[in-house]
């Protein structure tokens, strides 16, 4: 870990998190333009990620699969929007085995299209429906202007893509998956979001609706942190994935797809992390509990690491616990080098400790003083599980609180152009693109979603002042 | 599933292969040449690998990551012999964003030469080491003939990549991941493996040594299970992997690299396999226990699929047991359906069994009246658990049995010949590489590996007569 200070979030926020990730070794620049390394750490806290993601998944009938990481390039091209959507960011091979290919090949920016050739050839009957199909993997876009997590040429991700014969089914299935990933957010992630649906201008190319959910950065900026799509029969159309119903009629398929990448990884950094480094949600951070031994005589050294090497034996049946043994670095060392990467809760022993039989617990959401509680050694672990989720829920809590604290609700146009310098601004629209587009002109900001909960009114639209057909939620976007 | 039969063993096992893993819905061919779709029941036993695997990898102190896809063309010419094996199968991106790259990207066909770049970044003292870092990712080699699961272009496998201070502990990494390969295929896939090394032309390309683990088809033929490299100091040097010593000196790191892949799946399907269909080993099945319930008059079905729903909730805690609720579809069609999905027990549940309070088991790899036996309700999970470890230590030695009857040490060059037909020679070699050219060109048979428990003593090379230095086992591969 390099000597120097982390520049603080107010001086410079995307400094402060670009020297963040580079230092809690979450991730690495690739050697190739616009990609990135995640190191093991990054790699655990996707794992988790991952890991409860695919629970949520699996308990509502989904099964995974691997897919190709090509598409032939005329695929792309047999859903119009799609393509318009996707051809300018391809990556293509042109030679395989030292040849020319007869065919060029994109990397997959996303599936949609591979997945419409194979269900096309899967799906005869009603009896064959649905298909609730995810695929963990990566995918690859040309981004002009990349960010480690953010956006990056590959990233990892989880795509799903289902299959109904009904409209409403494939609504039903596109909603459950949007609530599935804003109850991970908020229970899993800490990461309070607004469900809602996106304007015709930010929706997936391809799509009949998406619908997303979007989180406030620490910036005031806002991070779209899940999407997922009805796509209508657009892709069942182009990929002529057809059925015979009960009646045995012909019909297309309805589908949808859903997606949540490493960017989510971003949003964690951002919602939670301070000037001292990151703060990770208990229930997903890869170490919950990081041990360090105190002593200054060398004789009080064997004692104190017998007993921390103890309790993290004890500790580890219900933790992810971890003992920090290293040589020739102090204590203070220790703690800010585990403060900066986001560890939940430090315990620390020392002789006086193993005097009184207890530890010192310290919160990292609360740093100093005032977050440090002595525990006894009896019932520690049910003192530890109360406390992570003390920190767990003073999380999602901060960050609501945050977020409100940068919502406004603005009088006039004045207003609203400076609330969405600073957070969002939840204001009237009469749904017209021209407006969405004037905002975007004058502020950079655009519109995150129509929420779901529409708070008051519809009112007037905050930009020509015509009965607002719709309450939208807008800010500058990551 | 297609009514016409799945081809025997004997009469062409290449074509039951093929038709099996399409039948049992595995996998597909992907729409671009030489690719697979790897369908849910397919990557389910993926799934159930990658556990057992990770598992053990994390045991034993190592981390995954996630590296890039892309890969410079410059940084694959860094090694020799890492080049010239692996440019002839190259992938090759050309375009990205719309415009000609200004230097060519491949895509991984592993990823040496990028875990080499981002060590020697990451490496500059001992403390440093060991890196003990996998991945789990796909990658891409441009195949000329490909066969589902056995060689496609694009696989999915893992990928261990460890930096270490000495040579000798590059060595016993090589080997402990060597041994965790075969401890895996024997006590999870029940695959019986040969543990050896390499001959020099079928090591890995840059490798010092390559290990790898050798299991028998069902077919006699060889497959290559897993393989563990050591690979010296040439990608250190390559790549400037150099670390300082604890005496201030620089000094380049030794490297190993080690990887098992989806080909495992065409092992597990060619070692168990019967006419009927698969045979999976319990351990890895994705499903464990299938329940049918049967019933003739419509009365009886209320009651008996009551009791099959309760029977599957109660065992679900212990096993992964489904119950086949279909309709419109025979028992006896359940029962094939099953059957060639390989699972490991059926359960069957008929009015006759509710009188009676017990259920009948049938075992998949003892088809017919022998393979099955009541058991009653009460004690039933215990009774399920021991049939399922009775069945997984039963395919371990039917499968090791096969391999000993095809095993042969033959007396002469002639008998050799012949072994090598329908099965293994285990005999003398020389260590000429003219003699295992010579074998290859007569008989299409390779060097497997020179076991690690070489059987009796050396003898004579059973090409040339001359002194055998080692006992190697010869055999066509896959």
């Amino acid at each position: 870990m390099p000597e120097d200070r982390l520049p603080s979030r107010a001086e410079d926020f995307s400094e402060w998190y670009n020297q963040l990730v580079l230092r809690a070794e979450l991730a690495d620049y690739a050697p190739v333009r616009g990609c990135m390394v995640v190191r093991p750490y990054g790699w655990a806290l996707w794992e988790a990620i991952t890991r409860e993601l695919d629970r949520r998944f699996k308990a509502t009938g989904h099964v995974n699969a691997g897919f190709p990481l090509f598409i032939p390039q005329s695929f792309m091209e047999k859903e119009k929007e799609h393509v318009e959507g996707f051809s300018p960011e391809l990556a293509v091979v042109t030679i395989g085995g030292g040849e020319k290919l007869e065919e060029p090949l994109a990397i997959r920016p996303t599936s949609e299209t591979i997945i419409g050739h194979m269900y096309a050839k899967w799906v005869k009957s009603y009896r064959d429906l649905p298909i609730l199909i995810n695929l963990w993997n990566s995918v690859v876009r040309w981004e002009k202007r990349t960010k480690l997590f953010l956006r990056t040429t590959e990233f990892y991700w989880q795509e799903g893509h289902t299959a109904h014969a009904t409209a409403k089914e494939a609504e039903e299935e596109t909603l459950r998956m949007l609530e599935i990933y804003a109850d991970f957010a908020e229970n899993e992630a800490a990461v309070p979001v607004i469900r809602g649906r996106k304007s015709e201008s930010e929706k997936f190319a391809g799509a009949v609706c998406t619908y997303g959910i979007e989180a406030m950065m620490g910036d005031g900026k806002a991070l779209q942190a899940g999407t997922s799509h009805n796509l209508g029969q657009n892709f069942a159309k182009a990929f002529n994935i057809q059925y015979l119903d009960e009646q045995n009629n012909q019909q297309f398929a309805w589908t949808t797809s859903w997606g949540l990448s490493t960017r989510f990884i971003g949003a964690i950094i951002m919602v939670h992390g301070d000037d001292t480094g990151l703060i990770l949600p208990p229930r997903l951070a890869p170490i919950q509990v990081i041990i360090v031994p105190i002593w200054r005589k060398e004789e009080e050294k064997a004692a104190v690491t017998e007993k921390a090497l103890q309790l993290e034996k004890e500790l580890q049946t219900e933790f992810r616990v971890r003992v920090d043994l290293r040589e020739g670095l102090t204590p203070g060392f220790k703690f800010n080098d585990w403060e900066m990467r986001g560890v939940p809760v430090r315990i620390e022993i020392g002789p006086r400790d193993l005097a009184a039989r207890s530890v010192m617990l310290a919160r990292r959401d609360r740093p100093g003083r005032e977050g440090k509680t002595a525990a006894s050694w009896d019932g520690l672990s049910h003192s530890i599980g109360a406390l992570l989720n003390e920190i767990q829920a003073a999380l999602l809590a901060r960050a609501k609180q945050f977020r409100d604290d940068h919502t406004q609700d603005p009088a006039d146009y004045a207003g609203f152009r400076n609330a969405v310098e600073t957070g969002f601004a939840v204001s009237g629209w009469c749904g017209d693109a021209a407006c969405e587009e004037k905002v975007k002109q004058d502020t950079k900001a655009t519109i995150r979603c129509i929420p779901f909960d529409s708070p008051g009114g519809k009112g007037h639209c905050i930009v020509c002042g015509k009965d607002a057909s719709q309450k939208a939620v807008f800010g500058k976007a990551y």
